[in-house]
């Protein structure tokens, strides 16, 4: 499915809450600023689920556990423990048999088997995850479990690090004549604050769906969407998107509804990516890249990736200059075998670059458009028919103010 | 060969010219300040030359000319000539014809044919080479023409663009009872400046060798020292290291003498890399980058790159900051099949990470460490005996600024 990235909205979408779920917050202390850090999402009997997770080789403790959970219980989840400020990752055996502790304790007090519990951690890395301070809290989670809106968006909230507003998006679709509503909610800036991580994304709905139907879709719709936006470039090691089924809908997914219901999903994923990438660090652009006429995929993200982590590219945009040399150069440097005498770039509605070569344009309207919020930037390479969208930011002094403050 | 980069020194060197060679250098206006923009280097009949270039797949003409210039005169270049100001890529096939202009001018002005001469660029991409302008000065330039240290020493400093320092290197050693002297002059200081760009590096000896010898020597030295080096990771579209023998010590390069020579070609290569990074775009800290206990050179480079591509990292630098969770997820997004629990990273005399976990150490005097000019970072994989020394910079507010500022 082709995505379509959107002018990038800043502020946070209304939210509708699918059946059979209910969410609740709460402040272990974990974090040093006193903000909500522990959450839980806990979804009725008969849900399904289905994840994706990091692909970097070092992964956290509740990556480790939260896949072996859903594979043993064969996707059949019932809660979901989040907490934030700590990722509970580099903490070695330690860090797996704190998170173990952490969902059986969960289960226990949930009526469930522990592997029905689904983890997730995300913050500073390197230090030991305070189980305890985690399972303290787990009776005034039981208690203060609410399936409203407002306990939905406190569950937005308390996953975020330095993300500096929350991330969440619905959407509702009639099928089998049954109103259909799906929830996706995310953390993730970049890799953020000194030691901080992440990009977590969770997205709950009502519909009745087989795993291997979640797999299959989350596995297609995170390829065009989350996989299709970078910050900084620097992958997690507590990346985590997970699609829960509840079934309360009364409908149920079928070849005849997927299309339909893979767009709504779709529509949420496109979202949040979005919300993510406005939220990056230190970011004054949004850049809305195109690659088109890739030979396939793989390639035009490979072009698309080489082009958004280049720091000569990016500081450009920064500047807003239409310095079309350097996205020529890091296109050269991608490892896909391009023609460079084919290649043609557009910023903005103006052609800056011809057949590899500069092509007379207004320089003064092509840095006015890199002054938006929102720029576009099309690539072409004349090597097929694929296309592809890609997000991404700029880097800009603040980023490196973020990153580069001692933090320990 | 094992390189063994020290610590960096600020100050150029004193150097010693080859025998059989002459510089000149001129002022034709290709710069915006008026600085020495063209350079000739002048060889004795005989001379025999090897060079590597840039793997970027957008070339410059000088890169393509240059190179199908050595390969037609098998080797036996007689004449360098280098414009700066203007990198006549991204120029077309307008570009191309410019640059065997100039060559071809070049050579009937000297008594060659245009196959002897090797050019050379660096500056602006994607704007006209004024050939006119490089062609108007040869009169002078072969006035000029002196076998001294100090037209040495202005052939070094007409080759830079927004460098900061000019970069030389010279040794001796006796080979075969005759004083045998090489030359080594470089530029490049990132992709840097606006539009600017590119390394460029020639070495001048007065051995005498087969240009099969010089090319095999070329191409194993670069690997471990030019290769070993990153500031932003951007590979340039011209990038070109020339080694030229003249012969007139009276020695011959052989299979007795080749390791003394090499040592020496080594010591020059691994002086001109840390000059390079040393005046790396707005770097306050060089690190010391090793990787030890790998299985292969290929896979220790990959994880070299990795880290000191990783803007989170390379902005924990600027802010001396001993996050060594933020290395650990670079080693992890590197493609290389590590396993997290093995690894051990040290940060100065310190070890901070044992088996891909916390460990106990002084925070403070890590950030002591990593405060000076010069850091040591040492990441133990357990994998294999592989090491490999990699040089490289910090992130900085100062390299934004000098990259994001409004260049046309």
């Amino acid at each position: 499915m082709n995505q379509t990235f959107r002018p990038v909205r800043r502020a946070p979408e209304e939210i509708r809450v699918p059946l059979g779920f209910t969410f609740a917050t709460a402040i272990a202390g974990i974090k040093a600023s006193g903000r909500p850090d522990v959450t839980l999402a806990e979804a009725c009997e008969g849900a399904t689920a289905a994840a994706v997770f990091t692909r970097n080789r070092v992964v956290a403790a509740p990556v480790e556990v939260g896949r072996a959970n859903l594979k043993s219980s064969k996707g059949g989840i019932r809660a979901i423990l989040i907490n934030s400020g700590n990722a509970n990752c580099a903490t070695g055996p330690a860090g797996k048999t704190a998170c173990e502790l952490v969902c059986k304790e969960a289960a226990r007090a949930l009526g469930l088997r522990p592997k029905e519990v689904f983890p997730s951690s995300t913050g500073i890395i390197g230090v030991p995850l305070p189980a305890d301070k985690i399972i303290g809290k787990l009776p005034s989670l039981l208690a203060a479990r609410a399936a409203t809106e407002a306990s939905a968006h406190a569950f937005a909230h308390a996953i975020l690090t330095t993300d500096t507003r929350s991330k969440a998006a619905s959407a509702q679709v009639k099928i089998a004549g049954q109103l259909i509503t799906i929830l996706g909610m995310a953390k993730g800036s970049g890799m953020i604050h000194p030691k901080m991580a992440t990009m977590l994304a969770y997205i709950f709905t009502d519909i009745a769906a087989a795993v291997v139907d979640l797999q299959r879709l989350l596995r297609a719709t995170t390829d065009s969407t989350f996989n299709c936006i970078s910050v900084d470039g620097d992958t997690s090691t507590n990346d985590t998107v997970l699609l829960i089924a509840s079934g309360k809908s009364g409908a149920k997914l079928n070849a005849v509804n997927r299309k339909k219901f893979a767009q709504a999903l779709h529509s949420i994923c496109i979202s949040l990516s979005e919300q993510i990438v406005s939220d990056g660090e230190g970011a004054k652009h949004i850049i809305h890249l195109t690659i088109e006429q890739a030979r396939n995929r793989e390639e035009a993200l490979q072009i698309a990736r080489a082009i958004s982590h280049s720091p000569l590219v990016k500081t450009a945009w920064a500047g807003a200059d239409p310095n079309w040399g350097r996205i020529l150069a890091a296109i050269g440097n991608s490892g896909v075998a391009v023609d460079p005498a084919r290649i043609k770039i557009h910023i903005g509605d103006q052609e800056v670059c011809r057949n590899g070569a500069f092509h007379a344009f207004d320089e003064s309207r092509a840095h006015t458009h890199l002054s938006q919020p929102d720029c576009s930037i099309r690539v072409q390479l004349h090597r097929g028919k694929t296309h592809l969208q890609f997000l991404t930011t700029d880097l800009t002094t603040e980023y490196v103010h973020i990153n580069a403050d001692y933090s320990t």
